[in-house]
């Protein structure tokens, strides 16, 4: 069993990074800047657009975070994406989600440029990846793909099963790994809550990738030897043997899985710190003009 | 053994459309108008924009048909696009495909308001439909959705197989049969020409969807017993018994596999009389502003 080592993973990819933009700031070329848009003070939240504002810092991008409270008004919102889409100096634009009840997120979303829609969510660019134009993919999808890359994980002509259809990860990944492309070309199949023979599906499965925010669903009972473990889920349980008096679990046994399996990703460590060295890759991507032309 | 007869099928939901049609003329609504721009002189195309233009008017629509000679300048074509685009009488615009190879087809799809969008090619359309936004679906996927609507064909929890993952009928069937809807919930797996074990695969199918366009690919030895059969495929192929000199050949050995399954669609007569129907419909609904807000 080899350790999908996701934190090794994203270090290593956000040295790389920090390389180019030392090398785009040598040629006086454009610093990627991403700009962070976040509502209210949910803890969460300020602990994700914190990390991802230390992460931009780390590789050598610009950052801004533009702050607003609980009771603003959509349209205040809606002008600031606007403020933000016109400004050429910034590459990239998220919302943190979720948004107060008030404001429509999805109305949210539609308005940032999908150009500069480096978190993927933009239905032009869901809608672009999945005819196989070029992107923004999503940050777990994405993430998930990148993990397979490093560690040259053969997918052509496997059976991939993702448990989970979300928007934002089984849907996604579904649809890029059943794809014509180097790291796509598997038989995908789609299972969630309505199918019926899933341990029998699972069983089959070359590849299992699990989104399901069910903590320890995955048994080892339910997977093929040898198989491909990608664990996308986390759920926070009480514990009273850390300190914090919390622990993190996946949505796969770990312990016994483990066992079985020829790759899996450990929770923490697997596909999460993969999800902001996506963030960073899409707004390099936006700054080099390689989605899209540049603006 | 039930044929799920399209013919009939599409007949019906003219006849619904048309006196739909006449309400509105009643009441002195707004008549649905579809434009359809055709560039050249191609057989086929001809063939297929004059059918549109036939079912327009069978249903009491206005119908619009812009031609253009193969030279035309990609610049006139969007023009023109865009002029229709502006034009509030006009509630659906589509462009027969293929163009002539200096036009890119993907600008020019992009081109179109996607409230106008009736093909559904538009990735902003196609984004919505994945996250399971009011979207215009593209002609084929809505076809075998209707019909697996009115031959009561239950989805939910069935395994589906489909086979071919083309951007305009396997993948987007495969994400709307396991979307979250009445006519959803299915556990899709799909294949290509990279998948393994095929035969395997299609072996467990309850539904098994072919779009492929390859003649007589499925046979009755890879199918159940009772499996539901939708033939997307559509060849033709020389014939000494017909006074053409051709018929047209499913992807399914409709003798063999029609004795094991529970309903088939035939060719000709199955899926394709319904692609005209998804069209009229998303004309229909354009008018009527049930996808986006009135223009």
């Amino acid at each position: 069993m080899e350790l999908i080592d996701g934190k090794k993973i994203s270090s290593q990819i956000k040295e790389e990074i920090a390389q180019e933009v030392e090398k785009i700031k040598e040629n006086e070329g454009k610093i990627p800047h991403l700009a962070a848009i976040i509502v209210g003070h949910d803890g969460a939240s300020e602990t994700y657009v914190g990390h991802k504002e230390k992460a931009c810092l780390q590789v050598g991008f610009n950052s801004t975070v533009v702050r607003f409270e609980n009771d603003i008004a959509e349209d205040t919102l809606l002008r600031k994406v606007d403020e933000l889409n016109k400004n050429t100096d910034i590459d990239g634009i998220i919302v943190q989600l979720p948004l107060p009840k008030h404001i429509s997120e999805q109305k949210i979303i539609e308005s940032i440029d999908p150009r500069k829609d480096v978190d993927g969510f933009h239905p032009i660019n869901i809608g672009r990846m999945v005819i196989g134009l070029p992107s923004y993919v999503s940050a777990t999808p994405a993430g998930i793909v990148e993990l397979i890359k490093r560690y040259n994980i053969e997918t052509s002509g496997k059976d991939v099963v993702v448990i989970g259809r979300s928007n934002i990860v089984g849907k996604p990944i579904s649809i890029l790994l059943s794809q014509k492309s180097e790291y796509g070309n598997a038989t995908v199949t789609l299972t969630h809550s309505r199918t019926k023979n899933l341990k029998e599906i699972v069983s089959r499965a070359d590849i299992v990738i699990v989104a399901m925010g069910q903590a320890e669903f995955l048994t080892a009972d339910m997977v093929k030897e040898g198989a491909v473990i990608i664990d996308v889920g986390i759920t926070r349980v009480k514990s009273d043997k850390t300190k914090s008096g919390w622990k993190l679990l996946g949505d796969v046994k770990f312990d016994e899985v483990s066992k079985k399996a020829s790759y899996i990703t450990p929770v923490p460590g697997g596909v999460g710190p993969m999800t902001i060295v996506s963030l960073l890759q899409n707004t390099l991507k936006s700054a080099k003009g390689e989605i899209y032309a540049k603006i």
